[in-house]
C-alpha cells in the first residue's frame, strides 16, 4: 500500500468538505486509506465536529487509532464521546501498549471500565500495569513492546525471541539484556545481533552500561536522559531494577514539547491545551485567572500611586512617564527570568552555581540600568526642562532595573529550589509585581527630590 | 569500561576544584576515565575558564571530541580559543562528520582553512561536502554516516556493507535503498535484515515509502517531519533525490531545543545563547536593544498621555489606573499571541484557518473583557464615588482587551504569511504597541466622557 506524505491545505480541506456533503463516501475512502495517519489526524483537526466524525467512522479499526492517538487532545475528547464503546474497545484492542493506556485513561470511569473488560484478556492485563502509573512518570509514558533475552542464551537463540515478537515491536533497535531475575543488566543492539557470530552467547556481546530510569520517576528526568545521553529509548525499571517497559524517541519528543508548552503558558498565563481547544467558555476559563489576579494586582499599583498624589498634583507631567518605568521594570524582569527559567529547563542552569547566575544578572542590570537611566534621563530633563528632575528619573530607572533583574533572576531559582515550577517566576505573576515595585521607586526617589527642593 | 552516569553536584565540582589546585592530574584521570562524554561537559561548564582549559587537556583526542561538542557554545567556543591547531585537528579528525562540520564552521576563517587541510584527506573531503549548507538547514545538521545499498542485491551482500561500515556509523537502525543513479528508493530496517533468510533480494523486503528531505529544507521543515511521522532518523537528498546525509533522532532534539529558544528568546527580548554566556558586555547587548525600543515606544504611550493632561487635571485619579489599563492590554495580547505562535511552532494552528483562530480569539476577549470589565467598573465606580466614570473604565477595558486580543492573534499569523518568525509577535515589541492603545482607548473614552458631562 502507496502511503503518501501530504500536507494540508485550504484546498484539500474544501475537497473532503465536498465529499462529505456528497457522502461521496468511496472518494473518501480512497483518501484514507493512501493517507498517513499523521496526515488524517492533521486534516481531521481541520474539520468541523460533525465532520471529523462522519471521516473518523471511514476508518478501519486498525488504522483508525493510529490517527486517533496523533489528534490533539480537545478534539481527541470530542471523536471518542461520540464513539460508542464496541467501537473504541475495537480500536484500544489495535493499538500499542502506551496508546491504549492514554486513550483508556482518558475515558469516563465507567466506560474505561466496560472496555478494559471488553477487550482480550492480554490487552487487560497491559491496561492494569500501565494505569496505575501516574500521566507525568516515566511509568506513564512508558509501553510494554520491548524484546528482553537472558543473558546466557546464544543470539541465535536471542533471534528467535526476537522473531516471536516481530509483529508486536514495531520499532526494534536494540535488545536488553536481563538476569534471571529480570533484572536488566545490559544492551545488545541489533547491529552487533546482525554481524557478531550467532554461537556467541549474549553476555559475550552485550554491553552492560545501559542507562534506565525508575517507573516512578517524573517525565522530565525521562527528557534530562535521552536529551543529555542521545538516548533513542529508554528501558524503565521497578524499584528492583527489573525491566518493565520502554519509552521511545518519539515519546520523549512529546513529552519536550509537553513541557515546552508548560512553560510558555506559564509565561503568557495561559493554558497549552487551549492551542487546539475550540470551546470559548473553556478558553476563557483559562485565562481569566491570569487577567483577575493582574487586576488586582495592578490595583496595589494604583493604590501605591495614591500614595504620592501631592507630588503627582506638583507635576501631572510625572504621570507620563508612568508607561516607560513600569514597561522597564517588566522587561528587564522578564529577560532575568526567563533566561534563568530556560536554563533550568534545559540543565545549563542549576542551583549549584545560582550565586554566579544573580551575580551576573546584577551585572548586567547594573550596566543596562545606567545606559537606560542615562538616555531616559536626558530625555525627560530636556522634556520637562527641569535637568534634576531628569537626573532623578534616570536614577530610579536604574534602581527599577537592578531591582526587577534581581526578582526575575532570583524567583524563579528559588521556585526550583523548593521543587515550585519555575516557570511560574515569569509571566503575569511577576510583571505585576515588578510594576508596584517599580512605581514606588519612581514616585518615592521624586517626591524625596521635591521635598528636598522646595 | 564501566562508564558511570553521575549528576553534576556541588561537592563533584568542589572535589575536582581541589584536583586542579594540587594538580592531582591521576584522581582527574581516573575521574575522566569513567566519566561520560556528556556529564564532563556539564562538569567543565561548572568550573571556571582557566580550570577548564587544564581539565580538558587531560582528555584523550579520541574523547575530548565527543566532550567538546555537548559543551554549550559560548563555554565551547573560550575553549577552543585556547586549542592549538594541532589538538583541534586531532579532534576533528575523531569526530562524526556533522559535528566535525560544526566545530570547522565555528572557527575563524583562517583557522578553519588550515584545520582542513591537516586533516586525513577523507575528512577534508567530508567537511568540503557539508560545510556549504546553512547551518539551519537539514544539509547544515545532516552527517554523513548512513548505509545504503543497492535495492537488487541479496541480504547476504548489504550485511557485508553493514560489516564494512559498522565502525562509522555507531547508531544503525535502518539500512537506506538506492537505484543505480543514488537515488533514495527505499528503506529495510535492521529487524527485517536480522529475521529475512539472506538469498533475498533487498527490494524483496524494502519499504519503499521512505520519508526524505532535502539538504536545502529548512531545519524547522525536518522537525516538523520527524516529530509527525515519529522518525527515528531522517535521509537527506538532494534536488536529484540521491541520497547524501542523515539526521539523527538526537539532532532533531537538539534543533527543537533550538527553535525553542528562539522563540522563547523573542517572547523576552532575550537571546538565547545567553543561557551560558558569562560575558556581562555580550549578554547586555543582547537585552539593550529592547530595553531602548521600549524606552522609545513608551515615550509614544507618554505623548499620548500629554494629549489627555487637561482630563488628567481635572481628575487625578484617572492616572490611578494606569498600571491596571496598560496590564490588562499587555496580559490579554501576551495571552492570544502565545497561543497562536507556539500553535504555528508545533503545527496545531495553521494559516488554513487563520479566520477561525482570530474568530476565536475574538470571542474570548469578548466573554473576558466584559467580565474584567465589570470587574474593574464596579470598583472604580465606588473607589471614586462616580458610577458614570466606573461604567465608562469598564467600557474602556472591554475595548481594550479585545483591541489587544485582535492585534496578539492577528500579528504572528500576519508575520507567519509573509514568512517572518510569528514570535516576534509576542513580547516586548507587540506589549508596548498594546501600551500605546490601550491608553488612548482609555484617555479616549474618559475624556469624551467628561466633555458630554459637563
Amino acid at each position: 500500500m502507496a502511503l503518501k506524505t501530504r500536507t494540508i491545505d485550504g484546498k484539500l480541506v474544501e475537497d473532503v468538505r465536498d465529499y462529505i456533503e456528497q457522502g461521496n463516501e468511496n472518494a473518501l475512502k480512497r483518501l484514507l486509506d493512501e493517507s498517513r495517519a499523521a496526515d488524517l489526524a492533521d486534516l481531521i483537526e481541520h474539520l468541523k465536529p460533525n465532520e471529523r466524525i462522519f471521516i473518523f467512522k471511514l476508518l478501519e479499526p486498525e488504522g483508525a487509532g493510529d490517527v486517533l492517538v496523533e489528534i490533539e487532545p480537545p478534539v481527541q475528547e470530542g471523536i471518542i464521546k461520540e464513539l460508542d464503546n464496541r467501537t473504541i474497545t475495537e480500536i484500544v484492542q489495535e493499538l500499542d501498549s502506551d496508546d491504549a493506556a492514554d486513550v483508556v485513561g482518558d475515558l469516563p470511569a465507567k466506560r474505561a471500565k466496560e472496555v478494559i473488560e471488553a477487550v482480550d484478556d492480554e490487552v487487560t492485563e497491559e491496561l492494569e500495569k500501565l494505569l496505575p502509573y501516574p500521566e507525568d512518570t516515566a511509568g506513564g509514558i512508558m509501553g510494554l513492546e520491548f524484546v528482553a533475552v537472558k543473558a546466557d542464551v546464544t543470539l541465535r537463540d536471542a533471534i528467535e525471541t526476537i522473531r516471536a515478537k516481530k509483529e508486536e515491536v514495531e520499532n526494534l533497535y536494540h535488545i536488553w539484556v536481563v538476569d534471571d531475575f529480570g533484572k536488566l543488566v545490559g544492551l545488545v543492539s541489533m547491529k552487533d545481533f546482525l554481524l557478531e557470530p550467532p554461537h556467541l552467547k549474549v553476555h559475550e556481546i552485550m554491553n552492560p552500561e545501559v542507562i534506565s530510569i525508575n517507573a516512578l520517576a517524573d517525565q522530565e528526568e525521562v527528557v534530562h536522559l535521552a536529551r543529555k545521553y542521545d538516548l533513542v529509548n529508554i528501558p524503565v525499571v521497578d524499584e528492583h531494577h527489573r525491566l518493565i517497559g520502554r519509552i521511545t524517541h518519539d515519546d520523549v519528543i512529546d513529552v519536550i514539547e509537553e513541557e515546552v508548552d508548560e512553560d510558555i503558558s506559564l509565561m503568557a498565563g495561559v493554558i497549552s491545551e487551549e492551542v487546539a481547544e475550540e470551546s470559548t467558555i473553556k478558553i476563557s476559563k483559562a485565562r481569566l485567572p491570569w487577567l483577575l489576579m493582574a487586576i488586582f494586582g495592578e490595583l496595589v499599583a494604583a493604590f501605591v500611586i495614591t500614595n504620592f498624589e501631592a507630588s503627582l498634583k506638583q507635576i501631572i507631567a510625572l504621570t507620563f512617564f508612568f508607561p516607560v518605568i513600569m514597561a522597564m521594570g517588566g522587561n528587564s524582569g522578564t529577560q532575568a527570568a526567563t533566561i534563568v527559567v530556560r536554563g533550568l529547563a534545559t540543565g545549563d542552569v542549576s542551583l549549584v552555581h545560582a550565586g554566579r547566575r544573580l551575580w551576573r544578572e546584577m551585572r548586567v542590570a547594573l550596566l543596562n540600568g545606567l545606559i537606560c537611566g542615562l538616555v531616559l534621563g536626558v530625555i525627560v530633563g530636556f522634556w520637562l526642562s527641569d535637568p534634576g528632575l531628569g537626573l532623578i528619573v534616570g536614577m530610579a530607572l536604574i534602581l527599577i532595573i537592578m531591582n526587577s533583574g534581581l526578582i526575575g533572576a532570583s524567583v524563579p531559582l528559588v521556585l526550583k529550589r523548593f521543587n515550585i515550577d519555575p516557570a511560574l517566576g515569569t509571566g503575569p505573576f511577576v510583571s505585576t509585581s515588578n510594576d508596584i515595585f517599580s512605581l514606588f521607586i519612581y514616585l518615592g526617589l521624586i517626591t524625596v527630590f521635591l521635598h528636598s527642593r522646595f
